[in-house]
């Protein structure tokens, strides 16, 4: 039941340990690996990219202010020296929970697993219109960063180009669908680029003039947090010369813009989604229930109830506590990736499992330079001082050390010149033009 | 014959003064632009792309030493505040000599100039293969360099997952055609990556016993350099395990690999060409005559004879000086920028032009971590001193203060720890594989 026919490839085992396969290489795999390093396990992770990525800071490299690499470290960099782990760069073709085994794209071996461990995370969702992706791109990963980065940073070439007044209007305004973490600290980096940091680069554009309209369907802003910085929030928003519009739904997507379902069509060059996610379809191969996003309905000890030596761990799992779903934020990833490592080899050798808890250390959200909410507990905070905060745990946790001092002299840079670093545009952005 | 087709969209001139159109955002255009900033011109720089990007440091992006954005600046940073200057994003279609006329792609108005400096650089060449591009990229922007440092990278990956000793083998063999600069500069980088950096993060290879191969066709390596420094920098290569074959010329490159002129075949998953180049199209619309790699024959003051309102610089001028032609270096196209910029006033202004004389302020090149080669004037220098020298120049020319704090800490971070900040694949490495 071992790693038998990868394993048998590179050496001859000695010892036949357990096999414990984690899929996806997110904060969810890597603290499930990070777990397992002293364990009497072979652990292989599977990840279809080779590096791992702080999704918390995704947003900086879309609006120009990190270079991706400031923001993601080699996954093998981080775990690749464990002993006992393999890091495997290769894209999962299907899961066989009756077989246990992972099959993998190409011509690779399967993986057979004693345990298995998926971190397999969330991916955007268009309501049932998948056709809108390609006008209203998403943020998940380092390319679709550096494509919103591009997008917007020739949205403003494209201005200063157009002699049609109706499309340099178009060419000046941007939507961002959907008001939660992404949408909104998106919203205000964008304000931030068009008020500050280009105003005087361009000689036939006032970039001050660009409209920035975030839209979302629910009435405020930010809504995992309480309502009173919910409100602090949207003030930011506004001050920064954000159009909030609440309670709005869009209808439509399209090459021009956006229509909404009170009518209105506001025609934008720039669409950025934030609004809907669907679980990984890995959730729906390991032969238990979904709830209605494809996220998998784990034990109370983050299995599988039909294959108990399947995990299921992160933004993947549908859970509530205390009567709330958990949000999908990396400490739930982390917490839950650690207690599904523990479980998995607590189960293999033959201890119980313990239930999951969610400990809520608190959340942050950024609006622009030197704004930010932060609710940590009772605790609630607004301003400057959230700001700094934001600015300390992110820092901190921050993987790789050198990512640490890179990342904190881009935003010291940023801040004191109001300067982006990274504005750069890696096509040639002369033949990029939206018809 | 001002630009009256384009000034008009944006605001009535109410004053007719000489248009200086630039082509190309390079070190030559550059200065150009720089040079013309307090003249009683316009100035209007078009670039296919947003960013000035620092060339002579592109290998390091190419071998996961940089960012990208470290080693690029938008070009609207650099001189778009420049009161009499405007950057174009834009793709020059062709140049009309006899009507004074720049037209771009798209549905964009032609420029008319009064004065015309191009600095439109140079591409790779195939020596009439252009077919071997695919096989083996080069190395002249930004896409270039992510190419090579996602192919680079992702051939460990594919060696460790691979099962056939062959393919294996061919997995870990790195071939560099051509031992100018680029080529000594990127075998050094690679076999560094292979013996340190990623030494002890893979488990199925060894990636010590990786092959790095420079094939030159000439008798040695770095050929502008004194015979002696090139006979440093061969040592240097071989003690980093580079195999260093002179005297050979390739004479296939396919999906496999390359065939030699002896006969040989060396099967390598990763070929880069650091070989051959030839002018921008550009130099043969200038109306004048140009050499066998299409670079423009300008008069000594860098005009073209036939029409001396047009001037060329940098890699794009076919000119000798003491019997020897410039080389393609930053510095013949900071200068030769420069004094064009001075001689098209002069003569918009009726004044005399000045011959170009080249300066050779010294060159250098580096050979992995600790070791470079420098020749400055009568002084021959190698070892660490030269690289601390090459380190120290190449950190004070960066341009923007700030990349040059962020380049300081990826060096130093490389330095002390053997790692590279930027081992970052892009896209899906999983997918990619070469059959």
């Amino acid at each position: 039941m071992l790693c038998a026919s990868f394993a048998l490839v590179a050496e001859p085992t000695s010892k036949r340990r357990p096999h414990v396969v984690i899929i996806g290489g997110g904060f969810g795999g890597l603290y499930a690996a990070k777990t397992l390093r002293r364990a009497d396990v072979d652990v292989t992770l599977v990840d279809r990219r080779n590096h791992h990525l702080f999704q918390p800071l995704l947003y900086q490299v879309a609006t120009a202010g990190l270079a991706a690499t400031d923001i993601a470290s080699p996954i093998r960099k981080i775990i690749g020296r464990n002993p006992n782990t393999t890091v495997l760069l290769a894209e999962v073709l299907r899961i066989d929970p009756a077989q246990r085994r992972v099959e993998l794209h190409g011509e690779l071996p399967p993986l057979d697993y004693d345990a298995l461990i998926v971190a397999a995370g969330v991916r955007h969702d268009y309501f049932g219109h998948p056709e809108w992706e390609k006008y209203a791109p998403g943020l998940k990963n380092l390319e679709d960063a550096m494509a919103i980065r591009s997008r917007t940073l020739l949205a403003f070439e494209h201005a200063e180009r157009e002699v049609d007044p109706a499309r340099k209007a178009a060419a000046l305004t941007f939507v961002i669908v959907g008001a939660g973490p992404t949408g909104v600290e998106m919203a205000g980096a964008i304000a931030e680029i068009a008020r500050q940091t280009l105003s005087g680069d361009f000689r036939r554009i006032d970039t001050r003039s660009s409209r920035v309209v975030l839209i979302e369907g629910g009435p405020r802003v930010l809504a995992s947090y309480a309502p009173e910085l919910s409100e602090k929030a949207k003030a930011s928003l506004m001050d920064l010369g954000v159009e909030v519009r609440l309670g709005e739904r869009v209808t439509l997507v399209d090459e021009r813009g956006v229509q909404l379902g009170s009518g209105e069509r506001i025609n934008a060059e720039t669409v950025v989604w934030a609004a809907g996610i669907a679980a990984s379809p890995l959730g729906a191969q390991l032969g238990g229930e979904t709830d209605r996003l494809g996220r998998v309905k784990v034990a109370p000890d983050l299995s599988v109830p039909a294959h108990t030596e399947i995990y299921a761990v992160g933004d993947l799992i549908a859970m509530e506590q205390d009567g709330q779903a958990l949000p999908g934020v990396a400490q739930v990833a982390i917490q839950s990736g650690k207690l599904a490592a523990q479980n998995a080899l607590a189960r293999l050798q033959g201890r119980a499992t313990t239930p999951f808890r969610y400990t809520d250390k608190g959340s942050l959200a950024t609006i622009g330079r030197k704004r930010a909410i932060a609710q940590v507990g009772k605790l609630r905070l607004s301003g400057f001082l959230a700001w700094l905060l934001w600015l300390f745990v992110h820092i901190l946790f921050l993987i790789g050390f050198k990512n640490r001092i890179s990342v904190f002299i881009n935003w010291a840079w940023a801040y004191f010149t109001f300067q982006r670093g990274a504005r750069i545009v890696l096509t040639e952005g002369a033949k990029n033009d939206r018809p």
